[in-house]
């Protein structure tokens, strides 16, 4: 039977459906399928393009503090910049307002955005306001990435370790998900001096963001349930399934992981290896039993 | 008293009060306040960017067809990047779905905006597909721009004759604002050919985006009422403020106006000129008086 309806076929799915007979011109080096597209731009450098959506009563209460909600819409966009090895540069904001949105509130909104954008360099270049039933933010943002800096999901190998930058889980209940910093300067450091062979941000939560990469790269993986970093009073399975951490998750040779071990200057926590096989995810207890994983996680539909 | 709720205020003044404070680097060529923000890029060329967000019940209604909903939310920045006598190249493009929503009805939008995409060259390279209470379509887009062929809105010149690229008038009613082919094409043959000093196009109707051309360019325009052509059966009032014609309102010098006079490569109407003073609009009929024009226009709130 053919799926009708998207709970039936699910974001992913749909997504996956959507990309298929999407038009694109043959320089584009990375289209659908990533954190950012991959754009030619100069000799040493490639451009990097995102969006994202936010919706009052999905990605925040519609109560919540306007200077947060601002801050968040540009934050999602800049972790994804982050994920690709990328330096953000330029913004473009769209927001839709209800009628009985205060003056005030909107303000709130930019001024969040605005203190992000100086922290990390971003220009607010452009934009769109309208009337909408709902409060809704829109940022679409650039970056760009040396040539060989670019850290793509599809590149894990068998034998690379798996790392995270940060606890894990229970991101809604602690509003991390509104005040998290997005780790464009741990992304930097890491594309200059540790090589990651692939990286994504877990917005969807650590077992469907690692199963993006199984996907892309055409793996398997192990994750050490003693290793996973736990947020406070967070649950394995609020690690592997809330979402919204908004941390990196990388993979790299095991060379490179034993460099990565012996320094100070990046917090990163070693969760796991890449294996052989076709994306398949497990958990390994502390008696070093195999558990098959479902990489489900957050999904709007 | 200072302004308290959106209505006070206004789109406009909204926009122009969020500008003031916004983070911009210094290498921003033009950011907020044109069809597209201008961005450097290559030796030869600058990079354009855009954003425009589309919300069922206010640019569409709820039971629209979903390929023209999708292909007026790509129209929409098309028409900005040819605003700026621009090529556009990439999309980005976010939806949010009512959880109801069919699946054929997205695809039907993806179809919409994908045929566009192909009739233009332009690549769709990626986006985010959330759960909204309402239908949303967001579409952020790159283009490009020779440096010599660069059009801002701040061009005019006292002196300068003022054109149109087609009549005006009842988009809504008529549905030519699903339907409008984005003057891309007209905008290339100006830009290559005829040097516009100004240009911008007509989304919230003539009198405003003219408006916005005066307040850009600091001057006045005086428009000849017999010489504005109207869509069938639109009014003055309906060519003058209804909005979404799509149209491409510029601006050349008088000599370079009459070579636009006799050519036939480019069917464009003049229908006024630019003169000194400050951000003044005038309507002259048959018999040559003057009337003073507020360059009101679809505002959102």
């Amino acid at each position: 039977m053919t799926a009708r309806t998207l709970s039936e076929i699910g974001e992913f799915g749909l997504i996956a459906r959507l990309a298929k007979g999407i038009h694109l011109q043959k320089n584009i080096i990375k289209g659908i399928g990533d954190d950012a597209a991959v754009l030619p731009f100069t000799k040493e450098k490639h451009l990097l393009f995102t969006t994202d959506l936010l919706c009052a009563g999905v990605h925040f209460s519609a109560k919540e503090n306007g200077r947060l909600v601002g801050r968040k819409a540009l934050a999602c966009s800049l972790s994804d910049i982050a994920a690709m090895g990328g330096v953000a540069t330029s913004a473009v904001v769209s927001i839709g307002l209800p009628k009985t949105c205060r003056l005030r509130y909107v303000e709130d909104i930019y001024r969040g955005m605005n203190g992000l954008a100086k922290e990390f360099c971003v220009s607010i270049v452009g934009g769109d306001t309208i009337q909408s039933p709902c409060l809704i933010v829109n940022v679409a943002l650039l970056g760009e990435v040396e040539r060989s800096h670019l850290v793509l999901r599809s590149g894990a190998k068998a034998g690379d370790k798996i790392f995270v930058t940060g606890p894990l889980g229970r991101s809604f209940p602690t509003k991390k998900h509104l005040s998290f910093t997005p780790r464009l300067s741990e992304a930097r450091k890491l594309v200059q001096s540790f090589k990651p062979s692939a990286m994504i941000d877990i917005s969807d939560g650590l077992a469907a963001d690692l199963g993006h990469i199984l996907q892309e790269s055409e793996k398997s993986a192990i994750l050490d349930v003693t290793s996973i970093p736990l947020s406070k009073d967070a649950t394995l399975d609020n690690a592997l399934f809330d979402g919204e951490d908004f941390e990196l998750l990388f993979t790299t040779s095991a060379g490179v992981a034993k460099k990565l071990f012996g320094q100070n200057a990046l917090k990163v926590f070693c969760i796991g290896e890449i294996v052989r096989g076709p994306r398949k995810l497990f958990l390994r207890d502390n008696r070093g039993y195999l558990k098959a994983l479902k990489p489900k996680g957050y999904t709007h539909f």
